[in-house]
C-alpha cells in the first residue's frame, strides 16, 4: 500500500476545485443569509443512539461507528446533517420562536457507498425552516434555493416537483387498496409500470400520464377525479410554481417515489445544465421533540461536489509573479487591486513554474 | 441519556458563531489566497497506516479509527491537516515546481482531548509553504498569517519566536552535553530553571535570560558566546522581525519548546490581545517523500475557535422584519441593497420573535 491511495470512496479536492468548492458554499449560504438563514454547524460525531433516532434507518446503519474511551459509548460520525439541524432546532433551539431558520455547510461520511453514489465522503449544503410546511414555507424554501443557485452561477437549473404522500392520501380515501399492497403500488407507479398498475389498482393508472412538463402534469392531475382528496396540494404546487416562471424550468412527477419516503406532502429534486443527476433536493418533513411532539419543516440540500465536478463554480485563476528584489510594497499595492501576487523566492523560480498568468515588470502586471 | 447532550469534547455552533467562524475562515484564506495560497482540502479520512507515518507519535494514537468494511484496513479520521498537506505535496503534487503554496480549512477529531484543549473536534485553518525553509520562505509565511489575521479584523497581534533546534545546534559545536542529557537539559532550560541548569550545563545559563521582547532578547542571544554557531539563525529572526515592525508586537524565546518538538529551525506562537492561550503556531519542519527523500516546507497554522469564542470575529445582525403581504420585489430590492430580510410566513409572525432589529414600514426599513 502506497500512502498516495486513499480509500475508495475518498479523495482529496486539490487546486483549483477546493477553491471552487469553498466559493460555490460562499455564494450559496451568502445568498440564503439575505433571507435570514444563519448557519449552524453540528458536532461532527455524536451519540449514535441519539443520531439513530433522527435519521432513516438505512442511513444510520452505514455511519461510521467508534467506541468514545470517555463515555465508554458508542459515538457515530454524522452520515447526513438534515438530522443533526433538525436535533438543534427540537433542543438547544427548542424555545426559539418559529419559524426557526437554519443554513449549514460540512462534510457528511458513510461507511459503505451505495451503487448510485460511489463517494463515502460528501459535502453537503442547505438550508431547513422549521416550524412551518405551509404553501409559504414550501414557497420560501425552493426561491431560496433558487436564489442560492443563481448567486452561484449554476445555470439552468430545473426543478421536478413530487407528491410524497400522494398514494397514502388516495388509498387512505377515494381509491383505497389493501394494505399489502400500497408498497407494491408505490413500486409500481413510480417504475411507472401500467400493466401491473391496470392490474393492482386501476383507479391509479391515469396519475402515471400525470408526469412531464409543469403545467402539462399538473392539468392532468386537476383532471384526474380524487373527489377533491388531493386539492390542496394541487393548489400548493401551482404557488409554487406561480413565483418561479420564467427562471427554471419546472416538471412534476407525482408518483416519484425513490428517496422522498421521509418527506411529507412535497418533495422536489433539482437539476442544473451540464450536470448529470441531481444536484440537490428538498421538500417538506417531520422533526421528532424530546418529548415525541411532532414538528413540521422544509429544506433542501445541495451536493456541491456535483457542481463543482461539473465546472459549475470555476475560478478566476490569474497570479501575477513577482520577481526576486521588487519592493513589497508593489506587491502589496497590487493584491490591494484584487491581484494573487505569488513571489519568487529564489533566483531561479519562474512564472511558468508557479503556473503565473501575468508577471511584475516596471511596475506593470504585463500578461504571458 | 437525552439526545440533546452531546459526547465531552463535541459542541454544536449556534448563530452567531458559525456564521462568525465561516466568515473568519474566509477572511483568513482569502487574504492567504492574494499571496498565491490555494486551498486544498483533504479526505477526512485516510488509511491508518499511512497517517501515522506522518503524524507526530502522540498525535497519531489520539486518531479515531474504524474498520473499513471495503478494504478490511484500518482508517483514520484526521487529528491534523498539515500531515495531510504534506501527504498531496509529497505525492499527487510531487511533481509540481517548488515551492507549493497551499491552504487549508476544515474539523480535526481527536479520540482523547488534552488537558490543555478539552476539545476533541476543532476547526484548523493554515497554510504551508513547501519546499523551501529559507529566510525569505519564512519571512512569507509570517507575513500571511499576520496580513491574514489583520485581514480578519484580529487586533493586537504578537508573535513570539523561538529556535527549537537551537540546543541540538549547541550541543553537537561549541556547548557539547552528554547525549543522556540533552533532553534533561531542554526540558530544565523550557521551565527556566537556572539552578538545574547551572549545575547540568553551566554554558547555557544566558540562554535563559535571552527572553522577552524580541529586541532585546536577541541582542543577549547575539552577545552570547556561541562561537558562530547561531549566526545565520540570529540572522534569520532579525530579518523575519523587519517586516514586522511596528505592525505586531516580537517576543523572542529561544528556548521554548513544548509542540515545537517536530520544526526545525524556527517555531512562532500566535497571539491576540483578549484570548488566553495562542490562537495559533508555525515554523520550519520537514516532509517526507514515498522514496524517504526529505523536503524543507514551513507553514502556519490558526485555531479559528479561541478566536471566535473570544468574539474577535463578531458578525452584523442587522435583520429587516418583511409583514405578511409585502410584495416580493420590494423584499429583493432590499437584499439587493445588502439587507438580510426575514418574511413573515404567518399573520402572527413578529420581528421580535425573528430577532429583527428593522421592520419594512411604507417600503423603508425602521429601526426598533
Amino acid at each position: 500500500m502506497t500512502t498516495a491511495l486513499l480509500p475508495t470512496g475518498f479523495h482529496d479536492r486539490l487546486p483549483p476545485f477546493a477553491d471552487a468548492a469553498a466559493r460555490l458554499e460562499q455564494a450559496l449560504l451568502g445568498a440564503a443569509h439575505a433571507y435570514g438563514y444563519e448557519r449552524a454547524d453540528p458536532a461532527l460525531a455524536e451519540f449514535e443512539a441519539g443520531l439513530a433516532g433522527r435519521l432513516k434507518a438505512a442511513r444510520a446503519q452505514d455511519a461510521v461507528r467508534f467506541v468514545d474511551p470517555v463515555s465508554q459509548a458508542t459515538l457515530a460520525i454524522r452520515p447526513d446533517m438534515t438530522a443533526q439541524i433538525g436535533r438543534i432546532a427540537a433542543t438547544r433551539m427548542g424555545h426559539h420562536p418559529r419559524p426557526v431558520r437554519l443554513s449549514y455547510a460540512g462534510p457528511v461520511l458513510k461507511l459503505r457507498a451505495s451503487q448510485l453514489s460511489p463517494e463515502r465522503e460528501m459535502r453537503q449544503i442547505g438550508c431547513e425552516l422549521i416550524g412551518l410546511d405551509t404553501i409559504a414555507a414550501a414557497r420560501e424554501i425552493v426561491e431560496v434555493a433558487v436564489a442560492a443557485l443563481a448567486a452561484a452561477g449554476v445555470a439552468d437549473v430545473s426543478i421536478d416537483f413530487t407528491l410524497p404522500d400522494l398514494i397514502d392520501v388516495l388509498a387512505n380515501g377515494p381509491f383505497p387498496v389493501e394494505p399489502g399492497q400500497i408498497d407494491t403500488l408505490r413500486d409500481r407507479l413510480d417504475a411507472k409500470d401500467a400493466g401491473a398498475v391496470a392490474a393492482l389498482a386501476p383507479a391509479y393508472l391515469p396519475l402515471i400520464e400525470a408526469a412531464g412538463p409543469f403545467e402539462t402534469a399538473h392539468d392532468r392531475l386537476c383532471a384526474f377525479d380524487a373527489g377533491g382528496a388531493l386539492t390542496s396540494r394541487l393548489d400548493g404546487l401551482w404557488q409554487i410554481a406561480e413565483g418561479l416562471k420564467g427562471r427554471v424550468a419546472l416538471t412534476l412527477d407525482p408518483t416519484e417515489r425513490h428517496g422522498f419516503e421521509y418527506q411529507s406532502w412535497l418533495g422536489f429534486s433539482i437539476f442544473a445544465g451540464g450536470v448529470l443527476g441531481e444536484i440537490g433536493r428538498g421538500g417538506s418533513y417531520t422533526i421528532v421533540h424530546e418529548n415525541g411532539a411532532e414538528e413540521a419543516a422544509v429544506g433542501f440540500s445541495l451536493y456541491a461536489d456535483a457542481i463543482v465536478a461539473a465546472g459549475l463554480a470555476e475560478v478566476d485563476r490569474r497570479r501575477l509573479f513577482v520577481p526576486v528584489g521588487t519592493d513589497p510594497a508593489v506587491a502589496a499595492a497590487m493584491r490591494a487591486a484584487g491581484w494573487v501576487t505569488v513571489a519568487a523566492l529564489e533566483a531561479g523560480d519562474t512564472p511558468e513554474a508557479q503556473v503565473c498568468t501575468h508577471v511584475l515588470a516596471d511596475g506593470e502586471p504585463r500578461a504571458l
